[in-house]
């Protein structure tokens, strides 16, 4: 009989403790204390065969460290398969050298889990170079989930004007946006994007007639800057626009940051809980628990031993 | 023909650059962004055959994941081998799971290096139950250096009081303690520390009639919290001791602790140039020249390619 449980980095402990309910499983806590020195001293709960560590990978850094040293604990421990859950995914965005001499942050990031994992589970993750979230982490299973059903369902609930235009930030957000408003039977329509600069952009509609005197609910994958949801805003009210809402999976902008957006025009804001944050709204612990119920009952080879 | 040049953290630009210089070697600067969502855009100068990056690993955490994304750049463009310098080692402490379910730092830490590198050099490791550096980092060349060469040729710069005794905080000190007092032709002791938590310690004397009316000298690996030389400084006066005067390798203290060592009757600290820190007074570039000038001269297998 193997064993098999939860545990969470103390970040992610309401969405996790509401995952591994749905999944049936004890929710251990990875225990961090920080030294003055800056070095951690990490503790993980007892070893199960299976454990599932659930870690939403935003301010990365001493995160990716605290993986580390919680797998070096459990693998010692017993355990035989680690899945990581990264509800968002960290260093997606660094997926080339954009200059000279620049590292490819996601593929050093991929390989280190991958050396460290046996499975990763995402959501949303940003994929616009990178086709196959697999190619991320060579060797091991991984799993790219849209938040899209779970966005769609929060939405219905609150019954939504049948007039309201789904509007994607820019092109990459084409088969979210369109997943989206079929779900919920709305037109959609997604902007052309130029950057001038990591904080100025510039958005243009194909079609502004289809915009005048519309409810728009924007829908993006990451908010960061918040500078495109800003631009975004102002350019669909300038055309028209009667009402805007924003619903972004990966909510990682400062909490004070909804001032701007309601000075922008943005009625509301709300995120799914992949990343702690004030505005969150749409829970993930149902799509995370289908892709997980595997583990619950398939036998697997023993995992490695790194 | 083969090519060599340094790269460092800005946190080392100094020590950095006077160990360059003493080799004869560019010295080249890792560019580090930091996002506003804590992720890091790391860039490395132009690529050589062998490169040497100098990093202090105090405030350990993003260093190790910049290092991990220098060498995925460096090995990218060209770099056949990767000598890490970093005279402060992080994470020796945690060399065992003191309690249940803690995860063993140093292994986790030296595991991700030894995969990243081909060579590590440092100073004065922690290195209290692992006794030979090389089992730190499996698999690749690691050398341990003692800093107490420098330190002894700076303290006989200022003609030390030929009364003067030597001081070790604990047990462990003997070696290096020793070393400098036979360097400097002076006598030694070493105390018995006895632990009561993380800023509790308390410290006693075999001799205490040799500290008598003497001037003492404490010398110390690393100084974290400041705990141990504060009540070594008080157990020297109690004992009378004329004065005590400190000396560290590794100062990861906030530099306003300084007020505390005064008060407790310390009349001096210096440091080495291992970290970083207003203390630093003793330059570890001649030692560690030494050691890496191999680098110069050797022709090295192909290095590894992760």
């Amino acid at each position: 009989m193997s064993t098999i449980a939860l545990q969470t980095l103390s970040c992610g402990a309401d969405a996790a403790k509401r995952l591994a309910a749905r999944l049936g499983l004890a929710c251990g806590e990875i225990a961090v204390h920080r030294f003055p020195d800056g070095e951690l001293r990490v503790a993980v709960a007892p070893a199960t065969d299976t454990t599932i560590l659930y870690a939403p990978l935003d301010q990365p850094n001493d995160k990716l460290i605290t993986l580390l040293f919680a797998a070096e604990a459990l693998r010692r421990n017993g355990t035989r398969r680690l899945v990581l859950v990264a509800p968002y995914l960290c260093y997606m965005r660094q997926d080339a050298a954009f200059h000279a001499g620049e590292a490819i942050s996601q593929r050093a990031m991929g390989r280190l889990l991958a050396t460290t994992m046996d499975r990763v589970v995402t959501v949303d993750a940003h994929l616009h170079r990178t086709p196959d979230i697999r190619s991320v982490f060579p060797g091991i299973e991984a799993e790219n989930l849209s938040a899209m059903p779970a966005v769609a369902n929060s939405l219905a609930k609150d019954s939504v004007d049948p007039s309201t235009v789904v509007i994607g930030p820019d092109v990459e957000s084409e088969p979210w946006v369109s997943d989206v408003a079929r779900r919920l039977r709305l037109q959609h329509t997604v902007a052309r994007k130029t950057r001038h600069g990591d904080r100025s952009v510039a958005l243009s509609f194909a079609d502004p007639a289809l915009l005048l005197g519309r409810p728009t609910l924007l829908v993006d994958d990451i908010v960061s800057s918040g500078t495109t949801l800003i631009a975004a805003a102002k350019a669909l009210t300038a055309m028209g626009a009667i009402s805007v809402d924003a619903v972004v999976t990966h909510a990682l902008f400062p909490a004070a940051m909804v001032v701007a957006f309601a000075e922008a025009g943005i009625r509301s804001v709300r995120s799914t809980d992949s990343v702690p944050h004030p505005t969150n709204a749409i829970a993930l612990d149902e799509i995370l628990a289908a892709a997980l119920r595997s583990e619950l009952t398939t036998t697997h080879l023993p995992g490695r031993t790194t």
